[in-house]
This record gives C-alpha cells, structure tokens and sequence, in this order.
C-alpha cells in the first residue's frame, strides 16, 4: 500500500474527516432551525443523509485519531474496502441530497420569483451550501480510498 | 493495465457507453417534449447537463467501436486517464442533475399534493428516471475507468 496525504491513519485523512462532521453538521444545524423544512421531503431526505454522513465521518476520525496517537498502519486491503464502500455511499446520498436540495432552494428563490418563507431562505442556502462542502471532502476521502485499494 | 468487463476497446464497454446515450436520450426526449421544463431551473440544467453526456458517451463509443473492429488496445495511461477525468465530470453532474430535477418532481407529486401541470408529470417522473438510470451506467463506466488507471 502506498502512504499520501489523505490516507487513514494520517492527519490529512484526519483533517478530511473532522471537516465532513463539522460541514455536515452545520448544514443540519442551519436546516433544523427553520421552521418548515418538514414540509420538504428533499430537505428531510438532506437531514437524514447528511445524519448518516456525520456518524460515518465520525467513526473513522475516531479511527484515524486512535492510530495517530498509537503509530499503528491501518492499511489492511479488507480495511480499506471497507472505508471505500461507505465512503461512496454516503458520498453519493450526499450528492444527490445535496443537489435536491438546491434544486428546490433554486426553484424559490429563482423560478418563483422570491421565497415567501420569511428569514427561513438564507438558512436553506446555507445549509444546501454547507452540504456541497461536505460532499467536496467526503468525496476527496473516496477518490484517496479508492485509489489506495486499487493501488494495492 | 489489466483487461476486464467494461474497459476501452470491449465489447462490454461499447455497450456501457451506448447505454449511456440510450437513457440520457430518452431523459432528455421526456423533458423537452413538456410545454413548461424552461420555467425550472433544475429541468434546464437535466437538459444541459444530459446533453454533455451524450455528447461525451458517444465520442467514446465511437472510439470503442473503432477499437473493437481494428483490435486496437486502448489503454494507454495518458488515454486512461482523460477518460477518468471525462468520467467523473459528467457522471458528478449526471447525479446532480437527476436529483435536483427529482428534488422537484417529489415536490409536485408529494409536498404540494398534486401535480397542476396536466399531462406533464409523468413526463417529469420518466426522464428524472431515465437519468437516474443513465447515471447508473456513467457510474460503472467511472468506477472502472479509475480502478483501471490506479491498477496500471
């Protein structure tokens, strides 16, 4: 296995990991407080998704924290599929959660000429926002994972 | 490089890519074909977004093709790899694409409880499906244009 910034264990994968939590996190955060995101099954799908993204993204900082402090090598080829199958999933739930978000933020905002849910507009931007950033680093994590696995 | 289902210059590949250009088609066909898809920006962007695909998946096939009738191999790195970069271009914004416009299909069928726009929503429904679908078939082709590339 090769060893580049990025890779589990290192504290670029770390960094990668922490920033997944912390814009996921403050994408829900931002989409919660308002008060009729319910009302949209995409913003609920972007909740659940990014919940999903979060727990995974918080798992493997555990994981990549552990092996910083205890010098160990978490490089095992059953390891790194493992990382590579989750990270594409909720990379993908990410994207397209993502995507219908903004689609229905850009449908408000745009194609209906104004957003009538007052003060809840800027939140939802925010929060589709927060989400692409999110999606930018787990993604960054999957192409790494991949191509250490194949690589290997 | 190693030769398995679905790289440059097979026959399963050929069939990946003219998939591809099968459903992004048939997307793109069930949208334009609706008298209101230029008031949605989402449904503009499927349109754009699917055309660049096709555009790029049948250039591909045509390489294919050419590759399979003069038993060429096509697995040059430099080749390999301006094909992972096409890959992952139009399958990131295939994705998006889908989801945006499903974010707002969902949202006519579901939130708002019923569709005004008579007659057109399925059309909507089929080609957010067909999208889907087409990037079923971009993902593959990108999963293995990357594991090729790495595994060189």
């Amino acid at each position: 296995m090769k060893d580049f910034p990025g890779t589990p264990g290192t504290k670029t994968g770390l960094i990668l990991r922490i920033l997944q939590c912390v814009f996921a996190a403050g994408s829900i955060a931002s989409m919660a407080s308002t008060s009729y995101f319910f009302k949209f099954t995409a913003f609920c799908y972007l909740i659940a998704s990014l919940g999903l993204q979060i727990t995974w993204s918080f798992v493997l900082a555990i994981i990549d924290g552990y092996a910083l402090v205890r010098n160990k090598v978490l490089q095992s080829p059953i390891l790194i599929s493992l990382f590579v199958v989750g990270d594409w999933i909720t990379a993908t739930l990410t994207l397209a959660a993502a995507s219908a978000s903004s689609g229905i933020a850009i449908l408000y905002f745009n194609d209906l000429e104004g957003c009538n849910f007052i003060g809840e507009c800027q939140k939802y931007q925010l929060s589709v926002a927060l989400a692409f950033l999110s999606w930018v680093t787990i993604a960054t994590s999957s192409l790494i994972m991949v191509w250490l696995l194949a690589s290997s």
